[in-house]
């Protein structure tokens, strides 16, 4: 009974490509901003730099780097301009920054910010407890910001939390999610990404969501999904998602982060576990899988703690 | 920024079916077998008992119980008469056993097993590694078992390990574990369960080798999947399944266990985590899961470790 088990991607399965699946998928890396700003430790600004640094050389293209947010929400990510300016313009790589408010956008512009997002939600009750107004007022706040942006030529990414279940009201109506999306393209959004915050929701769901969004007038090839593993369903969540054509996922390298505003939210989708299941599909996503594991592996030693990703893990 | 998260099944989302799907799905249950032969802890005969008959409160309706297997090689399961017999008879509920000979199969009808199962793998490697014989030889070897017991009234599942990889070969050949499938039904078994032992398939390898077992002539209602999350892909792989028609899944309450031969293996996808994703698919299981997850935080405290299934935490 010896063993000598693979444990690297020499363990990676030949390709079994499926029908009716995208050849490509564009992966949304958003473990420097959503990972990060949701770990205990702080870390530092150079070390942030040189994350999204590996990240591109592990074959990312679109790296969401920091948020613009006021350092006393989110001290995590108090040095926004810092990490940006640290980090420069790459040639080919798109790098977003969130963008809380007008103030946060003046200063992601003074930071040489290209591309920005803004996250709003499909609940009242999230918009309330975490904007501290309706989401009437929520829209309201993000048009000034969504139009200053857009006439500096700048890409805006809406962001829409809480799609599928939110901590205080529970289930989610698709149709309000389709709601706030149409909302923000209306006001000039120019993509979306649709969140399971909680991490509750399972293949019908999205499908479902899927439907209704599509129903709405809203395009899939400008819409991106943001699963999280709390309940384990993410992965399964992205396979139903590619059999409709959604072609954008977002998650974390190494799993890192989650949702700060509920308790029970474990990590974003791994971006190493989403990369194995497409490799498998035969879907192509550019990333080099041995060096995305490798930074995760570097940035598990910062934040003090393994990290949450499988693929991570079993390739260890 | 205040948080209500719900930390019960009250977070669970409202039921959303599919097209295509089935309306029910059968659980085996691994977890007394497969998932404690694999931890390091050897737990006592009455809470092993104790064990199948919370699963049983729980709602699982069948749960392989032991296996017959030599204490020489899984010091772990050196108690299966005892277990057995504390088990007892249950009206309605099958409670299947592993015997991997015929001095097994003798004693697993001394201590009053009413169904058992045979395991097999579907490379030549796996074979010699772990059995001491080439492929033909291992099935040699089941034929009298299979016989006995099938004479004996008692239905034989045959396990086919090793169907997506495998740690000395690698890759699999789809036609491998059709081969290996025919002949265990030909020799007498009344079911499958197929596994990727190693947990590197996704769902495109899944969906070819249900295409290629199915041309086979082998009935898919005949045929479980047995998945591990090694990589973090087994409820995507059992999201392509029920596509494509498979209504038995193998899971392990806490997603204890693993592959004793495979070092890098981690557990058995979660019980917990294929009832929550079935659950939102409408798909009937009869399980209800906040009895499953004390059961499992329960065994967890015998086991020293907290549960790996991503649902026990959530629910915690």
């Amino acid at each position: 009974m010896t063993s000598e088990t693979t444990s690297s991607t020499d363990a990676l399965p030949r390709i079994a490509p499926q029908r009716g699946m995208p050849e490509q998928v564009r992966i949304y890396e958003v473990g420097p901003r959503d990972g990060l700003q949701a770990e205990a430790v702080r870390v530092p600004t150079a070390v942030k730099a040189e994350f999204v640094r590996r990240l591109v050389e592990a074959g990312l293209t679109t790296i969401e780097v920091t948020s613009f947010v006021s350092p006393r929400w989110i001290p995590q990510l108090d040095d926004a301009h810092e990490v940006l300016t640290a980090v420069g313009r790459l040639d080919g790589i798109r790098l977003p920054v969130l963008v809380p408010n007008e103030r946060g956008l003046e200063r992601a512009l003074a930071a040489g910010a290209r591309e920005i997002a803004v996250f709003a939600s499909a609940t009242e009750s999230f918009a309330k407890n975490n904007l501290g107004r309706d989401m009437a007022g929520v829209l309201a706040m993000f048009e000034p910001v969504v139009r200053r942006a857009r006439s500096a030529g700048l890409p805006v990414r809406g962001y829409v939390s809480m799609c599928f279940g939110d901590p205080w009201e529970g289930d989610v109506e698709p149709r309000k999610v389709a709601s706030v999306a149409r909302g923000l393209l209306d006001m000039g959004c120019t993509s979306l990404s649709l969140g399971d915050t909680i991490g509750t929701g399972t293949p019908g769901h999205v499908l479902e969501l899927l439907d209704t969004v599509r129903g709405a007038g809203i395009p899939l090839e400008r819409t991106a999904l943001h699963f999280h593993d709390t309940y384990g369903q993410a992965l399964a969540n992205v396979h139903a998602a590619l059999t409709a054509g959604v072609t954008e996922f977002d998650s974390s390298a190494g799993g890192i982060g989650g949702c700060p505003y509920a308790r029970s939210a474990t990590g974003n989708l791994a971006t190493e576990d989403l990369v194995w299941m497409l490799r498998g599909l035969g879907i192509h996503t550019g990333v080099d899988l041995n060096a995305l594991a490798a930074t995760s592996r570097w940035m598990a030693h910062h934040l003090g703690r393994p990290s949450p990703s499988r693929v991570v893990t079993a390739l260890a």
